[in-house]
C-alpha cells in the first residue's frame, strides 16, 4: 500500500468528486509537446471566445467557460513554460517555442456548465486539470527493468545498424579495447562512457529513437556521476553467464552491472513511482512525417523505439509494469503530430499510418482493455491548406513560410496508408518542409484538431 | 537511529579498523575550491617522488608510498573533475580550472607504512580516503532552518547594505506594488522571484556572500520549480504575526511561506542528511584577499557569512545541528587561501587576519570542543617570491604573470593582523592583482602550506 501524504488525500478526495484529473503529455525529442501543451493551454483559455473547438461537445454547446491557470500541487517540478512558449510565437517573426527539458507541469481550473443542470440554470463546476510533460525518452528506459546487464548488453546489439554504427564510431573503437574481466579503471570507463552518450546524442540529432539510457541524453544535475557511465559489452553472446557471474568485484564486467543497476533502482524507478503511477490520462505524440522523410533505417528505428514505449502502457495483470507500480491511466491518446506539413486528403493516411506503426502495441493494449484512440493534428496550424490548378487539373498544395522566411506553396507528397515498402523509400516520394509558427492574428492559437483529442482525453469529464 | 544500507555497513567496518575517512572541501564561490581538491590529489598521488609535503610527517619520514585514484562509493554523486583541472593547469598558457558546481566526489586509496612497524620492516596500510566539494552555499542556508518564513524576512532586511540595494533595485521595485493579503498569482510570483535570484546573483558576481537561499545561484534541475520561488516580502515588521497566519491559504503571504517550509524540507534537510552528517573532516577555504580588495561592505558581508556557515560547525548539544542531523565532523580547518597573493612576511598577518574575521565563531567551537586549526595556504603557487632593492632599501615582491599574460613584479600591499578599521579602507592599501598559474615543470604542484592543512586533517591517520 502507499502511504497517501496530506496533497495526496486531498487530491483522492478531489478525484472522489470527479474534480480533478491529471493528464500527461509525452514523445520523443521533437515530437512537438511543447507546442501540443502551449496550444492545449490556449485553447481552453480561449473557450467561449475565439477558440474553435467544435469537436469537443462542452465547447460547442457552450457549457466550457473558460480554464485560470492556477498554484500547481508538486512545488518540486518546475512549472511548463507556457508564458515563454507564447512570447515566442508573438515573435516578429514568429518562432517554435524552446523544447522542454525534464518533466513539467501546469494546473488549469476549468470551469463549466454540466450537461443535465443547463436546463436548471446557472450551476457552474471546476474541473483541476493537472497538465505533465516529459520525455518520451524516459519511458523508453522502462523496458531496462525486465533485464539484468547482462541481456541489456545483448539486446542493444540489435540498435546497431549500419548508420547507428557510423555514428557510434569512437565509442566502437573505444570498447574494442576492453574486456570483460579487465580492471575496472574509472577514468577509462568514464571515457568510453562518454564516447557511448556522445554516439546517442549524435544518433538523435540524426533523427534516431531508441536511445537507451534515456537519460545520457539529459543528464542535468547527474552529469559527470558514475551511474550514468556505463554502456553495453560487446562480445558478450559467447560467453558463459556463470563464468561472468563469476568474476571479482572490481572487473570491467561486474562494475559496470552494478551502474546498470543502481541506474534502474535510483533513476528509472523514481520517475514511475513519483509521477507515472500518478496519472490519469496520457497523449503520445509521434513526428510519424519527420521519420517517413528520414529514411528506412530511422523509420525501422522510430518503429522500435514506439514499441518500447507503448510497453508503459500495457497494463495486462501479469505486465512488468502493473507488477511494480500499480499506474491508473484510464485512457490514452497516440497522435500524429504536424500534419498541417501534408495537404488534408492526406491526414486519413497520416492515421492509418500512424496505426500501423503501432500495430503490434495496439493489440497488446486493447487485449489489455486499456481505450485508446489514435488520430492526426496540428498543435499549432503553421499552413494554410490551398488548391492549384494547372492545365486544367486540381492539385492540393500548403501555402507557408519555411524556417528560413521564404513564402511558398508546395505539395509535400503522398503519405503511404500503411508501413512503407521498399518501392516506397526508392522513389523517395515525400518532402517534408519545415515551417515557421503564422503570425498570430486573434487570442486562440489556430490548430487541427486539437478539439477531437481534448474531447478523448477530458471531454467525458466535462459533462 | 538511521537506517544501514550494506555500503554504509561496509564503510562502518572499514572505519571500525581505521581505514576509511570522508574529508570534505568547502567554500564561498571563488575561494578556491577546485584548486585545492585538485592540488591536494596531485600532492598525494606524488607523495614520496617529486610533491614537497615536509609538513606531513609521514610524507617526510618516507612512510608515505603514493595514492591510486579508485571507485567511488556514491553513484549517483558526480566524480570530481581532477582531469579536466590538470588539462586546464597543463594548458599553454596554463590557465585556471573551472568552478564545480553542486557536490563532488573522489575516491583515494593511500597506500603507507606505519610508524610503529617500519621497525619490523615492510608492512603497509591502505587508508581510503574519500573527497567531497560542496558549495559553502549550501552551509549558509542551514541558519535558515531555525527560522519560519515569518522571522526570515524579518532578519533578510539585515543584508541589504546600500550598494546590495543597488544590486535588488529591480526586485526592490517589483516586490513594493505585492501586499501579503494579496491572492497569489503565480506568474506574478514567478517574476518576483525571477528578479530577486537574479539580484542574488548580481551580488555573487559583485563578491557578496551572505546570499540566501543558496539554491537561488545554483538551481540545477529544479530551475523554474515553485519551490525557487519565494523570496523575503518586506515591510512585515509592523504587521501582528497572529493577522499575517490566520491568512486565507491563497494569499501571497501563506504561498510564500508554503514555499519557504518546502524549500527547508526538500532541499536543505536532504543536504545534511544524505552527505553532512557522513563527513569526518572539513576544510573551509575563505577568499580574505579577495574580501580585503572589494571594500568595506564586502567585507562586512563576508564576516556574516561566515559566521552563519560556521554554524553548520557548532556541534554544542543544544544546537539545532545537532538535534537533527548528529554529524561527526570531528576535526575542522578554515583556510585563508591564495596566500600567494602576498608577499610572504604578510602571511602570519592573513592567518590573524583570518582568526579575528572568525573570532565569535571560533569561540562557539572552542567551547563546544571541535577541534579547529585556521591556517593561510596557496594550492596552487602562481607566483614566486623576490626582494626589490631600491635605494638601499629591500622591498619584498612577487613575480607572477597576470591573467592577461603580462609578467608582472609588484608588492600587493599589507595585509591587516586585524578586522581593518576605516583608515585602512581611507588609504585604500591594499591591490590585488589575478596571476595566472605558473607553467608545470614536475610532476607535482608548486604549493604553500598544502602539507601543513594534509597533516591536520588526515596526518593522524598515517601514523
Amino acid at each position: 500500500m502507499p502511504t497517501f501524504f496530506p496533497r495526496e488525500l486531498q487530491n483522492l478526495v478531489e478525484r472522489g468528486r470527479d474534480r480533478q484529473l491529471r493528464l500527461a503529455v509525452t514523445g520523443l525529442s521533437r515530437a512537438g509537446k511543447t507546442a501540443f501543451l502551449t496550444s492545449l493551454v490556449n485553447q481552453l483559455r480561449h473557450a467561449g471566445l475565439e477558440a474553435r473547438l467544435d469537436l469537443l461537445p462542452a465547447a460547442r454547446e457552450g457549457r466550457l467557460l473558460g480554464a485560470q491557470r492556477v498554484d500547481q500541487p508538486d512545488l518540486s517540478v518546475p512549472r511548463f513554460p507556457f508564458d515563454q512558449a507564447m512570447a515566442a510565437l508573438d515573435a516578429k517573426p514568429p518562432t517554435w517555442p524552446n523544447p522542454t527539458r525534464g518533466i513539467s507541469e501546469l494546473r488549469l481550473s476549468i470551469r463549466y456548465r454540466p450537461k443535465r443542470s443547463s436546463l436548471l440554470g446557472s450551476e457552474t463546476r471546476r474541473l483541476s486539470l493537472d497538465l505533465f510533460d516529459y520525455p518520451g525518452e524516459w519511458l523508453l528506459d522502462l523496458p531496462l527493468l525486465e533485464h539484468d546487464y547482462l541481456s541489456w548488453c545483448l539486446i542493444q546489439q540489435q540498435t546497431l545498424g549500419s548508420e547507428r554504427r557510423g555514428l557510434m564510431q569512437d565509442w566502437l573503437a573505444a570498447v574494442e579495447d576492453i574486456s570483460p574481466e579487465d580492471e575496472a579503471d574509472e577514468a577509462r570507463l568514464a571515457t568510453i562512457a562518454e564516447a557511448y552518450a556522445q554516439g546517442l546524442r549524435a544518433a538523435r540529432e540524426a533523427g534516431f529513437s531508441d536511445l537507451q539510457p534515456g537519460r545520457f541524453l539529459l543528464p542535468g544535475d547527474l552529469e559527470g556521476a558514475p551511474v550514468l557511465q556505463f554502456f553495453p559489452l560487446p562480445g558478450l553472446d559467447g560467453m558463459d553467464p556463470k563464468q561472468l557471474a563469476a568474476l571479482p568485484k572490481r572487473s570491467v564486467y561486474q562494475t559496470l552491472a552494478r551502474r546498470f543497476a543502481h541506474y534502474q533502482r535510483h533513476i528509472v524507478k523514481p520517475f514511475y513511482r513519483e509521477h507515472f503511477r500518478r496519472f490519469d490520462r496520457q497523449i503520445v505524440l509521434v513526428d510519424v512525417l519527420g521519420a517517413l522523410n528520414a529514411g528506412p533505417e530511422r523509420f525501422a528505428d522510430l518503429s522500435r523505439a514506439l514499441s518500447a514505449l507503448m510497453k508503459s502502457f500495457d497494463y495486462g495483470k501479469r505486465s512488468l509494469l502493473s507488477r511494480l507500480f500499480a499506474p491508473r491511466i484510464d485512457r490514452l491518446a497516440i497522435a500524429a503530430t504536424k500534419a498541417d506539413h501534408v495537404t488534408p486528403e492526406q491526414h486519413a493516411n497520416l492515421t492509418t499510418l500512424l496505426e500501423a506503426l503501432l500495430a503490434e502495441p495496439l493489440k497488446d493494449l486493447r487485449f489489455a482493455n486499456v481505450p485508446v484512440k489514435a488520430l492526426s493534428l496540428a498543435s499549432i496550424r503553421a499552413t494554410e491548406a490551398r488548391e492549384l490548378t494547372r492545365q486544367g487539373q486540381t492539385q492540393p498544395v500548403l501555402k507557408g513560410t519555411t524556417l528560413e522566411g521564404e513564402d511558398t506553396l508546395i505539395f509535400p507528397g503522398e503519405v503511404p496508408p500503411r508501413l512503407p515498402d521498399d518501392a516506397f523509400w526508392a522513389r523517395q516520394g515525400f518532402d517534408f518542409t519545415a515551417f515557421r509558427p503564422l503570425p498570430r492574428a486573434s487570442g486562440a492559437l489556430p490548430h487541427i484538431r486539437m478539439d477531437a483529442a481534448l474531447d478523448w482525453l477530458i471531454g467525458d469529464k466535462l459533462r
